[in-house]
């Protein structure tokens, strides 16, 4: 074929497992040879009907659900790229995403049913939830060999900066193709896996370590619109799911079940577990299922995975997220740029074929973090120990990771400053049992003002997305600074946090 | 680390399970923390003592042994190409070889002690095998990380052709990564297998089916000088062995045995076969024991895997070589060059990958095999169902398979040619039980000539590799020749088959 990307997959799939199951999704089941045929026919409606060319952005708007993994691969024939869209954004952030990547088209999924029709004012061309089996049915099943190489931009994915602006980092086929290689070196993987997708494919973790390798090896993937707790057993034990995916929280909820200590467990092989270290007592509870997790590191930009720490090191080496995966190069560079040494803190650099070209359009901010070599620097700070095993200790971009979504301060500052009785304000993390981290603001009040707390919680509500409104909201009569007039927040953590 | 090539390895590998063991050998036990540190010892006195430098070609001439393995990986530390030697090949043909591969040292294994000492006219610097520790010794463990990419060379591996004149096909560190990756989608290889290695690691099914994905996975390596019947028994029960790799006559082999029927055939997983389809009897005999053979198709040119046939089809598609490795892609071509429909026959062509760049100085020979979008023309023919499985029904080269061995009867043809007794000769393949084809040498005697059929065979001997010299040699009155006196073979395998 001439497609080298992740678009012909269904396709050199097919020519294996034509027969086998690809998705399930709400008791209907797709195999291979369907799914070739129906990204085929998604492929020519798009290109036919809406105009998709090479190159040309094609974003999804909707929970996990067939056509989202269709409209991927059928943009990926056409040597388009993929924009999945994070379904939690509040409409203006939606706006700003959909005018950065500017799509040739935009297909909405369930819950957007209607929004096409009655001008919910996002921009570009809209295919409604209604139209997609029409559009599907509209479209030729007969084989598309655009030529497409690893190298060329399979999707942009967008996370939010430290500026606050989102940013849409691209990911090229052989990024996607890499990280799942590096999987499979790591992870024993077999055609009979069954994995559960309920973390939302717009984020790179599920796509890309669920989806991906699982289409690769020919298992069946099990698609869930969200997570839910009662759902998740229920499918753990009909579906006989082999592979999960999820956030340390997501883990803590299914302990924290009536349902726990009942469930039959006994088909899971693999947990994969990002977004941050999973707590010993967490590890010890599955472990006396039976059950370790695959942890690691990672983050959208090296799409995702640069460490890896495998099942048989979960416990010895808790707390770190493991060394290196094994097509993949992380350093750890101190403050003066030498190598930091074992046991003092870096901070990580990723390089590697899983590493992204750049983001979306943004030159300046691209070349700040990518170097002439292609290390990425990502920002957070490592200490490794005499084995190399590395821990991840401190952020110098300033994040909350929360229930396994980044949430960047800067963005959730800049709306609050838009409230007149805002005069000042930081946004830190404090520590929470079951997301990890939330968000906490502290708002000094503009003399006079007579808002409550309440009505600034009220002020971000349809301005940003739900889990990016801190939990906690408190007024402070000043914010710590340096001479220089800069914020510290380490102060703010220490009092506050 | 700059190392994107296999060099790099051990290095990757030791970041994971420095203290797992890589190689086996005569009861001796090598970790990857060794390995890693030899390979750079190696390395560094190769460069000191011999001088070799990137693109420097490095030979070895001996059986599967850990200095074999050593020096592939040391080459690929400095960017050298490794050259593995057939150790049967005859002196003259060394010589050939030797002399077009130039390599800058040559290192000689077991069962060729002395050999350079004495001079027995190997071109080139040598390292006698006694050397070997000493030049490990000499060279330092600390890391090397000299640039090499996925495109550079990373060994050339000699294949006669059909002009009798061997040729070096060159192949990559991305041919055999490629290779590996096809193998891990269609193999559930895990961290413990224990590959027993008894076939010569100078065939490129050995080194990239067996070596290459071990290491990688971070598996065990038993590395065996030679294939014996009773010492595979004792192996595979004694070190619990998982993976073997042979061809169809060297499984055929181990079923005749007395010890068959009560070997302890446990702990097998999977059994690669490759060179020819295995035999449904085989097939069955296997099966009764619980195991089933994983098949395939492919050539040094492809380092090696092109068609892949899973357990799964062993038995209902039998005798075909199975469907294109994911990654890579298989078309038949008709005689007018139209592709070949289901059930038609047409010449098979390979892309992807694992397809080498061409042939070591030859730029006519790469041309005639490569066209400009990287199609490799194999010149054998094959027939695919129409469920895309492809049986190789014959060869346009004229080749025979004799136990995984390929003879190029030209080759044989010109060197009984220089006995003055032949006025003219064909050698074809006849079916043969044990080592599916064997060679068959039809000469028409110069009239007067006194020899016999044995001094012919004599006059082979320490002319060519034992295993190419004809098990049948039989006088006939003429051969037959089509109108403008070209030789025709197939009714002289109709005849004397």
């Amino acid at each position: 074929m001439r497609n080298q990307g992740i678009g012909s997959w269904p396709a050199r799939r097919a020519r294996m497992t034509p027969g086998r199951v690809a998705l399930s999704y709400q008791g209907h089941d797709r195999t291979y040879g369907e799914l070739r045929d129906r990204a085929y026919r998604l492929a020519s409606a798009l290109a036919a009907e809406l105009g998709v060319r090479r190159g040309d952005r094609v974003a999804y708007l909707g929970p996990n659900e067939p056509a989202l993994v269709e409209t991927f691969f059928a943009a990926g024939l056409l040597g388009a790229v993929f924009v999945p869209l994070n379904t939690r954004l509040a409409a203006p952030e939606l706006r700003f995403v959909l005018e950065d990547a500017a799509p040739a088209a935009l297909l909405l999924g369930t819950g957007r049913e209607g929004a096409g029709r009655d001008g919910d004012g996002l921009p570009g061309r809209h295919v409604p939830a209604e139209a997609y089996e029409d559009l599907v049915a509209a479209g030729s099943a007969a084989p598309i060999d655009e030529p497409v190489s690893r190298d060329d931009v399979c999707l942009i994915m967008y996370t939010s900066g430290t500026t606050g602006r989102p940013k849409g980092a691209m990911l090229t086929h052989g990024n996607l193709t890499w990280n799942a290689v590096n999987l499979l070196v790591d992870v024993p993987l077999r055609h009979d896996e069954v994995t559960l997708v309920s973390a939302p494919l717009f984020h790179i973790a599920a796509l890309a370590q669920t989806l991906v390798p699982t289409v690769l090896k020919g298992g069946r993937c099990v698609l869930e619109p969200s997570f839910d707790v009662e759902r998740t057993f229920e499918l753990i034990e009909r579906e006989r799911v082999t592979v999960m995916f999820g956030v340390p929280s997501m883990f803590g909820f299914l302990t924290r079940s009536p349902r726990w200590a009942g469930a039959d467990l006994s088909s899971l092989r693999h947990l994969l577990c990002g977004g941050a270290p999973v707590p010993l007592p967490l590890i010890r509870a599955y472990q006396e299922r039976g059950l370790t997790f695959l942890q690691g590191y990672g983050m959208t930009e090296t799409a995702p995975g640069a460490l890896f720490l495998g099942a048989e090191h979960s416990v010895d080496k808790a707390g770190t997220a493991g060394v290196p995966c094994f097509f993949s190069d992380v350093r750890l560079v101190a403050p003066d740029g030498t190598p930091a040494a074992p046991g003092e803190p870096g901070e990580v650099y990723v390089q590697g074929p899983n590493v992204m070209p750049g983001y979306w359009r943004r030159p300046e901010e691209s070349a700040e973090v990518l170097d002439a070599d292609g290390w990425f620097r990502s920002g957070d700070v490592g200490i490794a120990d005499e084995d190399g095993y590395v821990r991840i200790s401190d952020r110098i971009k300033d994040v909350i990771i929360s229930g396994g979504e980044n949430i960047y301060p800067a963005e959730v500052e800049s709306v609050l400053y838009g409230h007149p009785a805002v005069a000042e304000c930081a946004v830190i993390g404090v520590p929470d049992e079951r997301w990890g981290e939330v968000g906490k603001a502290l708002v000094v009040p503009r003399p006079g003002a007579a808002a409550e707390p309440g009505d600034l919680l009220r002020h971000l509500d349809g301005r940003l997305a739900r889990y990016k409104i801190p939990k906690y909201l408190q007024f402070v009569p000043e914010l710590p600074k340096n001479a220089a007039g800069k914020l510290l927040k380490a102060p703010l953590r220490k009092r506050y946090g």
